[in-house]
């Protein structure tokens, strides 16, 4: 399929790339492409950015059969654009798409088009420190129709926002509350894709823990309560007594692209990992042995998040004297010296845009 | 708050009333209000239907931050617009609302412009028997915005559509199946409420049911899986051996309005009724033993839908051969007929728009 680009004849001022927030301004152009039942997706086309007109009945405001995903392009210091393993994110969207009822994506064709309009909008990169240009593929149905049913119409689009840092702590260590009465979700829902439902269930829980100074929630499971899953945007690792540890893929919790080049970067290393199950009470355990040495997060936003404070119930548990740990930084220097191109990229996880 | 009315200029054709699909068409006007932080809902108009224009940023097509309520309209023979019980829609709106951390509506305010809305539109209701107009309010968060966070705008609508039976079956007893794979929600989740992701997370089972001949899903709960929840869009009642059971609202169902008006009403007959949890074990146990009398799933679309068969695993149950039953004949005679007038309303439970 030939994407037909339409330039935009009038392009945005661009923000101060400086102090940029997260996920704020859009870049010049979008790529939109629709899906017809019987007809397949069709119309691949970038255009200027711009707003969409729905239906009010459109299925999307309705039954939320909606995904999305979530990746960054840099710009190294040579000018080339990097995207960081945007093959796994399209993958990752048709398994969303699957568990949605919402129909399969060409992966190589999304990548490619990614590269066109990344390339198009190649001067929104931000080449600040810690600043990227935040891309957010994502599919809508747009059926006009109020029976809960597989739509028969979607669109998918991408978008491109030029942001700083997620959390405004950056590499300072976050306080991460443990959610012991709201879930997320479980096992055989969705909480292992990327749809929307998922965080329109999980925004309370966040308000309720930022009012108590906390900036993120750590989901518990949804059947017994006792098991850890993973924060609101990330996966979550601990080192307890020189191991590394994670929660293993149950169908709950995300298959995180930062997760799994973690993995892979520890066992590159040397570094003893593990995936496995783990209860909120062996982290307090740990914790109360001295033997929790380190805890981060990790996600596409913001990257490796060293979590300096977790609080459960009652118990309030200090991390490494709230310092980044030694493993938390060396895998955050690795991923973004990769990513920005100031380290040798041996994984081939980079897709340089042109 | 005084509400605008600008009437449509091109009245749309109607559609033949006969044979009417389900939530379809949409009537020549819609109400909308505003809301933003600080500043409350505010702008309460009624316009003509028509498209929504999104910024492709807006956070409902990422994080699926919305609710929606279904209600309706019956013309009764005298020429009178009723609706039943609406103010229960907007309370449980608001309980969806607090859940989802969308803000509050004034119930009151609702019912008012509902009122002006239906009554601007009356040519619109159907007068065909099982007929009705649905009527659907929806409220979608509209920040332009990629972080996970409370909305600070929304946009509250509520739009009208003339239809005709939710089931193709009508009162013919349709056949369920007994999900034990995939789950909808877990209590501590969003279940009780009616926001897109408990639609959107339940439809893959659905598309699976309906290949296997079968027209919904019963599901279980998410902790166990081993008791009744609800059907996709109803509530669902046994007769067992002379009481008829239903399960109890336990945070991860929905509190319907045609259940509590099922209960009421059998209540009022001396009928007994308990809301307990019931396992799918006990209702093929009391299969077995020649106990399971009668089985329905009640909700506004459908109204009283008689379940003629329930399928669990490999086990077929053919309910009261395949004929709705007396329980579920008089419930859905009795709410039908204070529905549209033909019945007294002794319960208060219609408001009459004119
Ligand atoms: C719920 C959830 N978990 C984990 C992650 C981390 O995944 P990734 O590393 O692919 O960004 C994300 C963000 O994408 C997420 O939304
Ligand atoms: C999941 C679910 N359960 C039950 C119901 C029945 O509720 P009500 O009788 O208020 O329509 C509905 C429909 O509204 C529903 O969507």
């Amino acid at each position: 399929m030939n994407i037909s680009i339409t330039k935009t004849t009038t392009p945005k001022a661009k923000p101060t790339m400086d102090n940029l927030p997260f996920g704020k301004y859009f870049s010049d152009h979008m790529f939109v492409m629709d899906y017809a039942e019987g007809k397949g997706w069709y119309d691949p086309r970038i255009v200027p950015y711009g707003p969409l007109e729905l239906e009010p009945s459109a299925m999307v405001f309705h039954y939320a059969q909606e995904i999305f995903e979530g990746l960054k392009a840099y710009k190294s210091k040579d000018g080339h654009v990097r995207l960081f393993r945007p093959y796994k994110n399209f993958e990752r969207m048709n398994v969303s798409a699957e568990r949605l009822a919402i129909p399969a994506l060409d992966v190589d064709f999304c990548v490619d088009a990614l590269k066109q309009l990344v390339e198009l909008d190649r001067d929104w990169i931000p080449e600040q420190e810690g600043a990227s240009l935040y891309i957010r593929p994502f599919i809508i149905a747009t059926d006009e129709y109020l029976g809960v049913r597989p739509s028969d119409t979607y669109k998918f689009l991408i978008i491109c926002s030029p942001s700083g840092l997620y959390y405004p702590e950056g590499l300072d260590p976050v306080k991460i509350y443990v959610e012991d009465k709201y879930v997320r979700t479980v096992r055989g829902a969705t909480g292992f894709t990327k749809t929307g439902g998922n965080y329109a269930s999980s925004i309370k829980a966040q308000v309720i823990a930022h009012e108590r100074g906390y900036s993120q929630v750590l989901w518990l499971d949804g059947v017994e309560q006792k098991y850890v899953e993973e924060v609101g945007s990330m996966n979550i690792f601990f080192k307890i007594d020189g191991e590394v540890v994670t929660p293993m893929l149950n169908g709950s919790i995300l298959s995180g692209i930062t997760r799994m080049s973690t993995i892979e970067l520890l066992k590159k290393w040397g570094v003893p990992v593990s995936e496995r199950r783990i209860s909120i009470q062996e982290i307090f355990d740990a914790y109360q042995a001295g033997k929790l040495e380190e805890c981060f997060g990790t996600g596409t936003a913001a990257i490796i998040s060293p979590v300096g404070e977790l609080r459960w119930e009652d118990h309030v548990m200090t991390i490494n004297d709230n310092q980044i740990g030694e493993i938390t930084q060396r895998v955050f220097d690795t991923i973004t010296g990769i990513q920005t191109g100031t380290m040798p990229d041996e994984m081939n996880w980079v897709v340089t845009v042109d």
